[in-house]
Order: C-alpha cells, then sequence, then structure tokens
C-alpha cells in the first residue's frame, strides 16, 4: 500500500488518509481479511502522529470498512448488505502477493457490477447509446470494402501518433466542428479515457495540483487520483465551471493541469457560456496551465444552437482536445482524436510510445469511410430526433410522478439527466434499494465529486432504454424517492459499492 | 524536469544523473536549445554536492549534447551528424509550455526515424513480419462474416478484461502451448507494450528494482526507465538468463519484478533451458516476486524440440505472461493475451478500467475465426519454412562475407540474428554510414542494455525483406565493417540519435 500524504495540501491529513484507504477498500483492491498496517507502523512510515492513525482507524471502523480484533490487528472486514461478492479462499496459493505493493489508489466502477455495461437489469446508469441505434452494419460494411482492397495497408506498424489516412479524416472532421487542426495534431488514442489516461501519466504526479468540476466524469477522478495528485475542485452551474471561483483557488495555488467537460456537462449537462470560456483561458493563460477539454458527445444537441469548442479559441496551446468518436458511432471501436501542439504534443507522442507503441490500424481505418461519408450526417440528425424524444419522455415522466423538492436538468444536448433530492437524502440507500428491489440501475452523484461528495444527486441516462422502458423505470424510481422521503430517518446510510 | 536520483541504488549518483540527462537529449524530450538548470539550482533541488553536477555537465559537454555560454547559461546544442531534425522557431507560440514539467525519463525510437516500421530503405531494424507473409486477406474475411451475423455485440462497451469469446479464443489456443488457464484469467490488452507498461505502472514505481536481461527488447527498458526504476542486469548466454547471477543479486538486492524472453529471447535469439527456468521459479519463489514472461513468438521456430513456456510450470502465480499476436497474425490489431492469477490480476484488471476501460472490442473479434481455425495451423508452417529460407540465406551470406572476428547466433526461433563486432568496434558510427550511404537501417545492439551497454553488437531481422534483399543488405553491411575494422580509429564515438 503506497499511501501519499500531502503536508501542504489544503485537505487536512487525516481525510486524506481516510479517503486513500477507505476507496482501496470499497474499490476492492484491499481484499476482505486483509490485514492493516500497526498504528506504530503506519504513523512511522508516513512520519505522521500515531492520534492521527487511531482517529482514521476509527472512522474506517464506524464506517463499517473495518474491525479490530483485540490482540490480533486491524483488518478489512465490510458490513455491506450486497453479500453476493466472492469470498477469497485464505488457503489459496496466490496468497504471497497480497505482500506486492502496488501504485493504485482507486478504481471504483469495476467492482460495482451493477454499473457495468454488463449489468442485466435496466440500466439508466452507463451513458452510452443503446446498440439498436448504433449504425454498426454500415460501417462494418464500408470497412470491409475499404479494407479488401488495402490489405498491405493492414500488415504494418501504424506510426505510434496513430494512422495518417485516420488522422487526416479527424483533422476535416472537426474543422467542421471550428477547431482548424491538421494530421500533425492529432494523436490517436484508445477512447477519451486513455487520452487522459496519457495526460495524466506525463505530466501529473504526487503533489501536482489538478482543477476539475463538481460533480464530474467520474472515470476522470479515478485516473488524477492514482496519480497522487492533490484535486481541488470548482463548481458547475448553468453557465458551466465557476470561473469566479477558480480564479481565486489560482490566487492561492499553482494548478498545473484544469479538466473540463464544456459542451453538455457529464453528468449535469450544462454548457459552458462563451464569457466564462474566455475567461477560463486567461486563467489558463496566466497561470502557465494545461486545459483538458473532454468532448464526448457534443454531437448529440436537442438546440439550434451551434457552440464551438473551447479550442476553436485556443492560439497558445494550452488545450488538449479530446474527441471520443465511443459516444457517438459506439463503443466498439475505442477511437479518440487528441488534439494538442508543441513540446506538449510531443512529450504525449512520447510517453504513447512507451504506453502501448499506438492505437491498433484496424479500429482507425475501419471508421474512416462512415465518418467522411454524409451517411454520418445523416445518421446523427436520425439519432438526435430519437434521443429528443426519450429525453422529453423522461422528463414528462419525471415532471408527472417526481415527489415536490425533486428538481432536475433539461439537457440541450448530450444523454444525461442530473437530479437532485432534498438536501440530507441518501442516496446511497436509494441506489441499494433500487437495484435490489427494482432491478433498476442509476449512477449515484456520490462517485462524481473528487473530494467531499454531495448525497443528493443521481445521474439517468435515457439513451440506453426505449420509451416505454424509460416510463416504467422512472415510475417506480419516483414511487421509491417518495416512500423513502416519508420515511426518512428509517434508513441508516450505506457505504457505497 | 523530474530528475530521480535513488541514493541507495548501488549505481553512482553522477552516473544516473548522466544517464537521465542524455536519455532526455537523446530521446528529443529537451529540446535543441533548452536551458538546463544552474549548477547551483541543480544541487539544491537534488541536495547533491555542486561538484557532481560540474562533472555531469562536463561530461554531457564532452560527448557533444550541451554548450555552456559563458555567463547566459548551459543549452542543449547537438553535435549530431544527422542534421535533418527539424529546428524548433523560437518564436513560436508554443515556448511556454517548456516550463511545464513532466514524469518521462526515456522513449527512445519515436525519434530514430531510421529505426522506425515507416523507414523507407532496406529495414533490417524492425523486427514484424513482412505484410506479405501475413494472412490478412483472410482474417479480415472470416471477421466479416462473423460480425455481420452479431452486430449487437459490437454495439456495447465490453468488459474491461476483454472480450469473453475472445478470451475463451485465447485460453484454448495457450493450452495447446502447455499453458493451462481459463478465461477468466486472461486480460486482453494493446499488445505487449501495454502489458508490460501496465504492469509496470500498477507495480513499479521509483526506487523498486527491476531484473532485465542484457541484451533485452528496448520496448521495456523504456517502459521501466519512465517508472524511474531502479534496473539491475542479468547477461544471457546459449543456456538463457544467467541465473547464477541473479541469485547472487537477490541476495544483496530485493527485485520486485524480473523481466525475461526465455524462448527465442530477443536480441540473442537463445532459448532458456529447463534447468534455468526451474532455478528462475525458485529464486523467484524464495524473493516473492514476480516474473514477466514475454512470449513474442515461440510459434515461430525452426526447431523439432517443444518447449513449453515458463508459465506452465507457475503454480503459485509468479508469472505474468503476455503473448501478443502481432508478431504472427500482424501489426494491425494490437492484441495481447496477459495470464496472470489472484490479487495481482485483480489489480492489474482495476488499472486497466484506468488506462482505458479495456481493448477494442472489433480487434478482439475480428481474430477469433482465424485463431482458433486450421488455417492458423497451415500458415504458421508456411511461414515457418519460409522463415527459416530466409534465416539460411541471411547466415549463408554472412558466412562468406564477414571480416574475421565478426561472429552471429544461429536462432532456433524468431526473426533476429545477434551479430558480434570485435570488441571495441563502435557500432553507433557503423549505423550512421550504414543509414546515411546504404540505406539500410539495423538495430544497434547499444539501445538493448538498460545500463552500461556494449558497443559491438547489431540486430539484424530476416523476416522484413525477401531473399535477395537480405543478400544486398548482408554484402553492404559486410563491406562497410570490413572496410572501419581496416580503418578502425579514423572515426570518433558518435552519440546514437
Amino acid at each position: 500500500m503506497n499511501i501519499l500524504i500531502d503536508k501542504s495540501s489544503m485537505i487536512p491529513i487525516h481525510q486524506q488518509l481516510y479517503q486513500q484507504i477507505s476507496d482501496r477498500i470499497l474499490s476492492g483492491l484491499m481484499k476482505e481479511g486483509e490485514r492493516l498496517p500497526s498504528i506504530r507502523s503506519m504513523s512511522e512510515s508516513l512520519t505522521l502522529s500515531p492520534m492521527t492513525i487511531v482517529k482514521v482507524y476509527q472512522q474506517l471502523e464506524d464506517h463499517g470498512l473495518i474491525e479490530r480484533a483485540h490482540g490480533k490487528g486491524t483488518f478489512v472486514k465490510r458490513k455491506d448488505l450486497l453479500k453476493n461478492t466472492q469470498k477469497d479462499d485464505l488457503s489459496n496459493p496466490y496468497q504471497w502477493q497480497i505482500s506486492i505493493s502496488d501504485y493504485l489508489s482507486r478504481s471504483r466502477f469495476r467492482y460495482n457490477p451493477s454499473l457495468s455495461a454488463g449489468y442485466s437489469g435496466y440500466n439508466l446508469s452507463i451513458a452510452s447509446l443503446n446498440h439498436q441505434l448504433l449504425p454498426t452494419k454500415r460501417i462494418l460494411k464500408e470497412a470491409y470494402s475499404l479494407l479488401e482492397k488495402n490489405l498491405d495497408s493492414l500488415g504494418k506498424y501504424g506510426p505510434v501518433q496513430g494512422d495518417l489516412s485516420f488522422r487526416e479524416t479527424a483533422a476535416q472532421y472537426l474543422k467542421n466542428k471550428g477547431i482548424v487542426t491538421s494530421a500533425q495534431n492529432i494523436l490517436v488514442t484508445s477512447g477519451a479515457q486513455q487520452g487522459i489516461s496519457l495526460i495524466a501519466h506525463t505530466f501529473v504526479g504526487p503533489g501536482d495540483i489538478v482543477i476539475m468540476e463538481a460533480p464530474t466524469y467520474p472515470g476522470a477522478i479515478d485516473i488524477f487520483k492514482s496519480r497522487g495528485a492533490t484535486i481541488l475542485t470548482v463548481p458547475v452551474d448553468t453557465e458551466g465551471m465557476r470561473t469566479d471561483l477558480l480564479l481565486s483557488l489560482c490566487d492561492k495555488y499553482s494548478p498545473k493541469l484544469i479538466y473540463t467537460i464544456p459542451r453538455f456537462h457529464n453528468p449535469t449537462g450544462y454548457s459552458m457560456s462563451q464569457r466564462r470560456k474566455i475567461e477560463l483561458l486567461a486563467i489558463a493563460h496566466h497561470n502557465n496551465c494545461m486545459i483538458i477539454e473532454d468532448d464526448p458527445w457534443s454531437e448529440i444537441t436537442y438546440s439550434t444552437i451551434k457552440a464551438k469548442p473551447l479550442k476553436s479559441m485556443d492560439t497558445l496551446g494550452h488545450i488538449i482536445y479530446l474527441k471520443s468518436f465511443s459516444k457517438i458511432i459506439g463503443p466498439g471501436y475505442r477511437v479518440c482524436a487528441m488534439v494538442a501542439e508543441g513540446s506538449i504534443l510531443d512529450r504525449l507522442i512520447a510517453a504513447k510510445a512507451n504506453l502501448d507503441s499506438g492505437a491498433p490500424l484496424l479500429t482507425q481505418k475501419a471508421i474512416i469511410p462512415f465518418l467522411e461519408s454524409n451517411a454520418m450526417v445523416q445518421y446523427l440528425r436520425q439519432l438526435n430526433l430519437t434521443l429528443s424524444y426519450r429525453r422529453d419522455k423522461m422528463i414528462k415522466v419525471l415532471k408527472a410522478n417526481a415527489p415536490t423538492g425533486v428538481t432536475w436538468t433539461i439537457p440541450e444536448g448530450g444523454v444525461v439527466i442530473w437530479v437532485t433530492l432534498p438536501k440530507h437524502f441518501d442516496i446511497d440507500s436509494l441506489f441499494y434499494r433500487s437495484v435490489a428491489d427494482h432491478n433498476i440501475s442509476f449512477l449515484p452523484g456520490t462517485v462524481c465529486y473528487a473530494n467531499e461528495p454531495e448525497f443528493n444527486h443521481l445521474r439517468l441516462c435515457f439513451s440506453y432504454l426505449d420509451e416505454d422502458e424509460l416510463e416504467i423505470c422512472i415510475l417506480s424510481l419516483c414511487r421509491l424517492i417518495r416512500d423513502m422521503m416519508e420515511h426518512q430517518g428509517n434508513h441508516s446510510p450505506l457505504p457505497m459499492i
């Protein structure tokens, strides 16, 4: 266990320690039955007072994550309600492996089957298009005609930076979105997730300050936390990231990187105003800091207003722009175009060479014909129409059935709605009951906060289920929320698993 | 610039510092004209004596990597002979980016176009099959028939661990190689490069000790160096890694990880004997350490002796086995099956979730039909026949033309020959003249050593060029070597670029 305590951080030390140990237990990296270091050895190795350790262990015990066995030590022992996790066999031959320390700190998702794409119930948690909406057949057919004429092209190692023809296609595609770039400034990554991870591995390490929106995309939180970064958060309102608060943070601290989703923000759906965009760029410039602009789904829009990406305004190479194609043409290809310039780009390409020698040629070449075709334009038009009906349906059912005190965003694009329940509502209990009693999974808002979470939000995705299924789910959820609001206080908070 | 000095390392501090700065300059991460920190600031930030810094800067200057401008400071200034590198425009708008520190330390390959797959001359450097040898047409055709019947399967997010049907296919494939495993112990990565990188990011950090063979696969060296590991090396002889020397290293130091290529070792072609395999496993067991077994091309064999992988003997989960398919069916898919067990596997899957959420479904599904077919067996038989002719041709021409004092290995498998020149020969000068005057690129042996390189080896690949081209190249190379041996001393050593 490599615990990193940043004594210069504004986050209290006991909180940093609690966070890191609980992250490891909740995400399953520390196993049931695993022994924690003694108070003395933990205090010595971290040069912290023993009382701090005692306090944190007590807190972990109070929250049902560890248990003290008198005279034997302190062990991971979770009081979860979902008992379907596999027990480790303590007599297993791989027991020695527990002594191998690692550099992971948080990777929450994989361990919760109800939040995965493979969830068998009603899935409102995964922000992905249903496969029935996707142009897979057309993509494959066109890919095959292209590739069977160019067999040699598949038989060679492609450039680390990505296939040249794909990068040219991507540059043209981005030009249509207002970003003037060229193939030589594009680096192809395996989805936006790898893009963010590549940036973090190249530029972010222990003690570096990363600014994220609160709430934000949980996959990005996991990455920066696993690099040992100190994460500061800035709230989001209807105009996007609160640049006034960002400015005052930057007065005190020197952030190295700002991560933002300016268009149809995940999970709130808000878009950054033009004024805020200008301020954000000015702040980055003044502080010599990088910005990651994650643009998962700006093509999915229900509005006639066309907004250009932040990157279109970037003349000094502050922004690393990520255009993943997974959310718009399907997740089976894992292709993302990253746009960057100068030595930042050079260093990212060098890191990509170490990481995996470059993206597979097959996936890049496979989507070229479709991206270049007129069929893509028609497909997006039809997709937006279909999704706008689903969004409207979800909102209509919410409006008619949600108890007083429940509010939600009405996104102008993207595939999720952010629902806010009355303060002091416990979303994790709702999640548990929703999955256990109704087979409905959603994203508990708690996982979208890098630091102190708010417990009264949930994210609902409307692109995976059809209109009838959406109606059934929202009706059930509204009944469940009403029921829990009426019996508030009867449910003790449960740890999120 | 994040320089990591490990004061407890057995590698002298000045050498660690020289290595890290020169790696960055040679790989282009530090740009021409970039200013180095002053002696004083470097000595303060690293808490080293100023004299150590002076000594290292002097050495860098002697080797033509930096230049001191009186009263102005010390700057990167390379005295390279190849002048075709792009000069940075110092008035460029991205100049501010140089102030952004990073966590890279070495990524040498991308910056040398003569060592890349895109090299336009005679390529003896890239260890890859020529595209004309590959079954690309058949793979694509079978992939298309499979996929058009299963469109939905491509439209969903696959498991982070990899597509289940691919993992089942891989488990069966590995069973035929003697490894008894199942889909649940396989993690699919984007090539072996990502496999090694994933392991390094999960388990290796600054100060951790990694043991590598000397020489070894350069891509793996880059990965461990970029994690800040202390690398110790063990020589290879005709029986593979010298386990006697490994044992005495392990008596002194506690390695966390051993990286080995036991079958048809890259670059020497040697295979590990059964006796050494048993010893290696016993040493790993005794020291609680992990082994990466990289198996790029054991299917390519010219011998009737069948040896099982090391992994087939591993009952305690010490070995993380990597079977990349890039070297045997082509590099366009980037699919590698990693086999591991227990908490090591769990943690690697968690890290993979952060890294890129899982390998693309398209590439995994595309190669299933071919891997399962009888055509794969026939293809390998034909491939081995073709390659054995090429190997024999290369050796025949070497035998007839190489000057006295030049020796080479005769590999029983794989696609490379390791050539040894007389001691004190300067391989980097040979490389420069070979590329510049004869359009022939090979791999200079120097890049295959993690620590002190030997300067008198080169690696020649015989799977990329046809027999006639191989003959032309070997004839030219032999003439050039003879010429340089006769005029030895007239060429001053040049920095490898």
